[in-house]
């Protein structure tokens, strides 16, 4: 199916069932990024968030590296010969990106290893970094003579403050796991043997005790919240999804489990029922 | 009066008489949450902006909690039976945000105990929280089939970062103080006793030092400059703050205070001098 | 040529030719600011502009202060006997955040002793600030009767947060290095001996290592990132700036010197090379 990823659905021993993985997946290459593996990528995406069985994707890479970056000894790394000029305009890496932003599952990132230039911007539209301590990054790309993308120029800065977003982008220097914390560009460093079981701890708690639409609408709600002018927009949106989930059997179920003491089992799958509360909302189309 | 909350003025022994204290005062429910007391909350504050002597708020709890969240034992907790089914389709929480983004008093959240779903997103608002040692927090709404409201999806990533805040509305855990503090919820801890005094002094040396119509007009730059596309936008508010201020009996006083190393009085007050910079700023009006 | 200020170029012993430094000049006087000194500073960052052999700009203060803030003393420190109505109307400092916000060059701040008033507010918008173990902060306007000005209540809060933000700007309390530390206003603190051998290492990383066009259109990136309401706007901007970079001599030399592990000599200079990727981009016009 796949040729440069993995995609495991309830196939990690051990783990939930509900977690799945996503694993980049060339280590003899540090898996280095080309545009094919952006389609594959992009059609696992899809995968994860139209089956219902899904509550939380973990995101990692295989081997050493978690990705080394474009690969440049590819000549179809940032392009595929077929494709047209208007295609040929826009960075393929924004594309998972904007993707990653629209997703309605949670998305943790377990960094494994080195991850360097789209290797690490990849990671800013995941909700949560986790990192090995032999991780090292680099937002490079101003010793390469290009430029942020991936979109990270609109994530990295509102993840780690324009002090820090500077510091990384303009000097391109490539720093080891603990500037990464320091910076708040992971939420936590692990031995390497102990970052995959925290990375699906953290998936599990999610998927263990939470309803999925709540989840999913939660994190439309954070992701526009952020570029929205004024709290009213966010009041506006979440009235919606609250008045959604109020006559919902989820709610029923939450609140039940909640006064009886014990573990609630939600109904309501995504996307099967999950409500448009954005439906107001006109994302900006994309243009050369 | 109040029959939910408590609103006192001048009234605290030893404490400033310009500063108000607001108390979620229901210690035998927790003082959980229902539309009524929203309603004596809406109230209360309309009070304190309208009072030209107050020049800071503290909000804290009576009893243990501060605010153990939405009352689900009352079936009027979410919207009273005479509502319209317009107003059952706005998140009532939203109305308390809203009210406290447009205050022109600042605020100082004293977390003395549980800070639980509402609990908690009404504090988002507030300018500074400070927090109990033995206070404890959960964004538990994915815990109870529902979403983030009293507009937190704004408020919350902005003060904590799109990494916490996820992790804090995906996992819906109850966390502890100490995670509170690490996560940049709350600006400091104190041991029980010590938290209302605290919460004065800081009180205090606003109310002491400051212009109450220069910190009222801060607090308005601040809030909106975080939904500004542009820093022109507030350089144009600053600059007509900035004028009006250069006109005032305040900055007389306190260029002199300051050049003869004495503390000012400033004579002007919220709302009487309070001037309207933000004319040309249409907020976005609710609609279902 | 200039009175208030020193401009440096290829000047400072010891130190890679291509970082200029920006001096505060009026020691007798803590560098204290008016509008005459604003002028000379726009003028030096127009000059750093235009010129193609600056990669780097550091600004500090000579003597014991870095800026006192406004010089009280001075009967033309807000507004020239000259000036229109319409001028006065506006904030002086904000020409100066404004004009820093456009610049291409990135800007690293030496924060040498006091940084007072619109002597902090005008780093803010510098890229990365540095400071003395012995500099004290203060945005002291609330105790003046006056308002956050030089566009701060933008920067700020996207510096530090809301939280801290409010506490700075609403006590106007002068505060220590340390706590300009903790609180995230600057990057890093030095021994008062140390500070300028520590601003430029971190210019000469960059002007030694990145191409000057990279670093310029990351610059543009992140700040106009940070006013974005959704991640297409940059990945829009992304996409053409990395069309541009991908068939520049740059690219070329940065993909070479890494495949061949040398230093890179990037041919592209700014302004002479930068391309226009904002052109859809109206900033905002000023107005009173």
């Amino acid at each position: 199916m796949f040729e440069f990823i993995t995609l495991e659905r309830g196939g990690v021993d051990g783990v939930d069932k509900r977690v799945a993985t996503l694993t980049l997946n060339r280590p003899e290459a540090m898996n280095a990024y080309h545009v094919a593996m952006k389609d594959e990528i992009l059609t696992a995406l899809d995968e994860v968030d139209a089956d219902d069985s899904v509550a939380a994707l973990v995101v990692t890479g295989a081997g050493r590296a978690f990705c080394a970056g474009m690969d440049l000894s590819n000549p179809e790394a940032f392009s595929r010969r077929d494709e047209t000029e208007a295609e040929r305009r826009r960075d393929s890496g924004g594309y998972i990106a904007l993707r990653l932003y629209d997703l309605t599952k949670p998305v943790i990132g377990a960094i494994n290893g080195a991850a360097v230039g789209v290797g690490v911007t990849m990671t800013l539209p995941m909700d949560i970094r986790l990192a090995s301590t032999k991780a090292k990054f680099g937002f490079v790309f101003s010793r390469r003579g290009i430029v942020l993308e991936t979109a990270s120029s609109w994530f990295l800065p509102r993840l780690v403050g324009p002090q820090q977003a500077a510091e990384w982008a303009y000097t391109g220097r490539v720093f080891d796991a603990a500037e990464a914390l320091r910076g708040g560009l992971v939420r936590s460093l692990h031995e390497p043997d102990e970052l995959l079981p925290a990375a699906y701890a953290l998936a599990e708690e999610i998927a263990a005790n939470t309803a999925p639409v709540s989840v999913a609408l939660n994190r439309q709600l954070l992701l526009r919240g952020l570029g929205y002018d004024h709290p009213m927009r966010s009041h506006i949106a979440e009235s919606r999804a609250m008045y959604e989930r109020g006559r919902s059997k989820d709610m029923d179920e939450g609140v039940a489990s909640f006064l009886e003491k014990r573990s609630a089992v939600y109904p309501n799958t995504v996307p099967a029922d999950l409500p448009d509360v954005f439906d107001d909302w006109d994302p900006p189309a994309f243009r050369i």
